[in-house]
């Protein structure tokens, strides 16, 4: 399963010398991620009403910057699932102006549940979530 | 050289979970950059009059992160230098609350210029940018 | 002339209310105006390049939020100039979810020049300005 | 009672005219509100498990954006209650470099309870809240 996003760059998001301030990308990358698990049928809602999870959280994050973004620039943004371990994956997110590689982002999310004592910790990944994660 | 940055955790950096949304660390981290960069005297604006530079552009950032930072948390960012290459260099930041290590970022950073066809080009690190960021 | 710019809400954008953080509001509203100006051929490019100016930075900024943006909204912002004044314009953003207003935002943007000192002065708008944003 | 919050610019608040994206200023005030709750005693938990409120969202907000802000400044913000009404109150937020005013912001807040549908609403201001914001 592969998600595609459209993201313009907007003014608000370049710098003084006028390229986009990477932390954008994070911000884009992570909602390409939602946008995925949203085709997949799995919002944040239905992560903690169905799965119990509190989210899929951020264990690690990089990214190459490749190339500038600039304002007036259009990123598409196109992400999948790489690797599934126990309790967490990696998704990728390759960022594109017209065909050419800007920038190229990894993500390692965990499947994460409450503990009694209010505590994050990270739990098998239900199979279920697998699944719709890996339809073609 | 070290610099030392204090972050707290503002509400509005915080998501649905009530943690940070991770893309702020590397605002944070970015921001404890400029900090160590000014220590040694190397605003931006010294950057581009005196050494012709665009500014120290990012090329490669990551950051594993081992605990939830959360509103009312205090965040001690610690930065330094790990090691030079000839036209970039790597930069570890250290994120603790209360002593204890919350997340580890790297930034890979490159010198650069702008060229006559207004690209962006590294270039190589000049002596005195190394010296300046490397008194202890 | 108006503008109409399509905003889904992101996790990123939510708070521990689980509801949108307001300032990202401004965000939008800078970035609709953005939308506007392009749609009348104004880049901050063309701004700077055909008529000196250094943009069309914001006098004064204000919203009601009439009722909260969640996660998994879309947001459809249309954009317009409501007054004309010598040197100042007001534009109204209106956000709509499912046609209802959500919030209403204004901003009053001044035509700048750069003075030989460097400081920011408020200029006459340039007829051609007014002109081409106001074709309907 | 009044809260005073140092805000140095970061080099991501700056725009393509080195100055701050005005959005970031919406931050600073919410950060600064936050703060003077804190300083009442009046943490989001607090709001929310001695209160029962869901937190003291945001009806309007506005600023004057007086001197534009530009990274290596450091911003001075002031934080007063101005007026109380039944249910919402308004706050003044004053941003200053070197004791100039640089930006004068206004935030309608209101107490907000969840309905037992979900929603959110209104509620008259607890009398211990207005008193211990009150405190000089």
């Amino acid at each position: 399963m592969k998600s595609r996003f459209v993201v313009p760059v907007e003014f608000g998001d370049t710098d003084p010398a006028t390229i986009v301030f990477y932390p954008h990308f994070f911000r884009w990358f992570d909602a390409s991620a939602w946008r995925l698990f949203a085709k997949a049928g799995l919002t944040l809602d239905v992560l903690q009403t169905e799965f119990g999870l509190i989210g899929l959280p951020i264990a690690e994050a990089k990214s190459k910057f490749i190339k500038p973004a600039r304002l007036g620039d259009t990123l598409e943004i196109t992400t999948h699932i790489s690797e599934w371990k126990r309790k967490s994956f990696e998704m990728v997110h390759e960022a594109r102006i017209d065909g050419d590689l800007i920038a190229e982002g990894t993500e390692i999310r965990v499947c994460a549940k409450k503990t009694d004592d209010d505590e994050i910790r990270a739990t098998s990944i239900p199979e279920e979530i697998k699944n719709r994660l890996s339809v073609s």
